[in-house]
């Protein structure tokens, strides 16, 4: 018992002091002063090595200052918040490409031009992300606003009529799900009905819709995540059918866990945490040099995805958050063994303990692939989220235990 | 002089007796007999993982098996034949995507229904290729008024009014040039040419004028061939700006120097092969592990690419053709080292002694990082392409020193 609470507390160290050296490198390197939001093309010292901005990154960085902002104390400086303010200002400005459509751009030129558009629902989700704790942080109403008509805007793209994504209707294409869909407006829910009671309630029958359609990914029997299934939950034809992406399983893990727990569903949680956690973690993890694979094929054929056998930050950080989630809410020593098992992983291998930050792609065997800190998919997001959460419940370990 | 002979001898029966086993690989596994075109998702024994059929594989497999059977003796077989013509024919059914409209899927399924378009060129290139070829071994009219059609719609795309790929025009998206455009299309202008006196004349000015923007990539006072310039070949800035692929340079290569072998262009024949040769090989090659990294920034910062330094079948394939040409046309020893070279590293890395054909992605030591043999982007056609014309180069200087 005092064994544990050593091993507990030393961890919570290590993950705070983390944290404080992954915000410093953001702060210090990621700000674009002139023009407003952030670049996330870092190399490895934090030289900005592109001034592209990428409209997840910019939503995410916002959302995760705001966040620290108004959960830690020490981060309660004006430096994130004047940042976040920043960052959210160059979304509301540059963000969506043809006002008044809400269709976002993916990556904007650092003074705000939109240069892509992708066709999907995801700059919008970060955007949505940013506005709203922007609003819990300052009160300003007017964040609030746009983030609401955003998230109609999504609900009505992906439940009533896709067609303003600007994807073409192809004869041979199945009407497919990817668990990013359900997943993603999982946790706007939650991210929206937080501060707000009534949205809590009116948010409730598409809460269940959302975890609902996540659960329709376990597919053979429960037996494998799958990423992607037909509109009506069945196993999809070929590669696209047979894809697996192991830390996409874990992340819907803790968003269900979450859901679960708030809905007081014992049963509910206990299969969340048998498919969504044990199963992809089980089959996931390399037997051979540790780490979680990128990307699997349920049947164990060689995926066609060049990157597949890569080990990349982010699936740790999800893997880090969903166990130790998992551990404070059942008490399950073989979750806290898990947590550790990925922690010290994670640790050994991602973090740089030279300039800071993590790097983000790894070799299979576990040497960096990829010295860059950020770049276009890679910003100020999974990692201190992870931190962040993962400082906060090994606090409510350690106090519950006192 | 003798020692020379027995090598380049050596080669020629390597190259010789491998085209045979890869050539009946695609033989043995790739025919949809029932619903005609080839099956390319093919594991590591030929097994099919995947129906779907990409077209720019349908294309390219149709003109591989047409050339084989029009240039080599003992693949002059009915099986080769009416492979083609049945790819052919599903092509000719099934690749435009709403017709009239000459634009066609990137993939379709087994049947032919359409499941993704991309918004570039070369569907209807790799269509139009395989069309051309049909109609030099049948003779049957057909083919070639569908080649020639889908050409002047391909360079009215790419010189006129490219609305019909359907991309968008962003306004922070920079007008850039990707090398692959104008190569494609000064291939295309060789393949139709060959066989057509007349063609070939009208078509002088469209093989300068690519040619003459190939040449554009080639920046930093000669010092990097870029994969991207602007429209009027100045560098861009950014990521965009320094990629570099030396695989595709080197391919480039050898379509530019026979480019300037019809022309009998000595002084641009000497540039070619000292900057779209020697340059991209040089900084390409791996000094560590051996072999071509797949992607690389000019300023020799970390690529974003998680695949760049991965080694590649096909730039290794291309690398072999452009230095035995390189030798072939000038009878420098320094080019032939280089293609032994090259051909060592590839026939040690990728060849697979066991089922046939090659792997197609090694990763940076050497080591296979997938086992499948065909896929989204590989089919019937690096391959053999460079076994047959390496056969038939090493054929020509044995002949020449006999």
């Amino acid at each position: 018992m005092e064994k544990e609470q050593e091993t507990l507390r030393a961890w919570k160290e290590r993950v705070a002091r983390e944290l404080d050296r992954v915000v410093a490198f953001w702060l210090e390197h990621s700000h674009d002063q002139e023009q407003g939001g952030f670049f996330t093309c870092l190399g490895r010292d934090g030289r900005v090595y592109d001034d592209l901005k990428y409209v997840w990154l910019q939503g995410r960085q916002v959302w995760m200052y705001c966040r620290l902002y108004r959960q830690f104390e020490r981060f309660r400086r004006p430096e994130l918040l004047n940042a976040a303010k920043a960052g959210g200002e160059f979304l509301l400005r540059y963000a969506q490409v043809a006002p008044p459509a809400k269709k976002c751009a993916f990556v904007l030129t650092r003074d705000g031009r939109p240069v892509k558009v992708q066709r999907t629902i995801f700059s919008e989700c970060f955007y949505t992300m940013a506005m709203n704790e922007l609003w819990r942080v300052t009160g300003d109403a007017r964040y609030q606003s746009e983030a609401m008509e955003m998230m109609d805007q999504i609900v009505s793209w992906v439940r009533e009529d896709p067609s303003g994504l600007g994807r073409p209707q192809l004869p041979g294409a199945p009407a497919s799900e990817s668990m990013a869909v359900p997943m993603m407006l999982l946790n706007l829910v939650e991210q929206l009905g937080e501060a707000d009671e009534e949205l809590a309630g009116i948010s409730a029958e598409l809460g269940d819709w959302c975890a609902q359609r996540i659960l329709q990914h376990v597919q053979r029997g429960g037996q494998a995540v799958l990423e992607n299934v037909s509109e009506d939950g069945e196993e999809l034809s070929g590669c696209l059918g047979r894809h697996q992406n192991p830390g996409h399983a874990l992340e819907a893990g803790w968003f269900l866990l979450r859901y679960a727990i708030r809905r007081g569903d014992a049963k509910l949680r206990a299969h969340v945490i048998d498919k969504f956690l044990l199963l992809p973690f089980h089959s996931g993890w390399d037997p051979e040099h540790g780490g979680l694979f990128y990307f699997q094929d349920a049947d164990g054929l060689c995926p066609t995805q060049l990157e597949w056998a890569m080990k990349l930050w982010w699936p740790h950080s999800e893997a880090m958050i969903a166990f130790l989630m998992g551990y404070s809410e059942t008490g399950d020593p073989a979750l806290l063994r898990i947590f550790y098992q990925v922690a010290e992983y994670t640790f050994r291998w991602f973090r740089d303990p030279e300039y800071g930050e993590w790097f983000g792609y790894l070799n299979r065997d576990g040497k960096v692939a990829l010295t860059i800190k950020g770049g276009p998919f890679k910003g100020c997001f999974h990692v201190p989220r992870c931190l962040a959460m993962c400082e906060e419940m090994l606090n409510d370990l350690l106090s519950r235990l006192a």
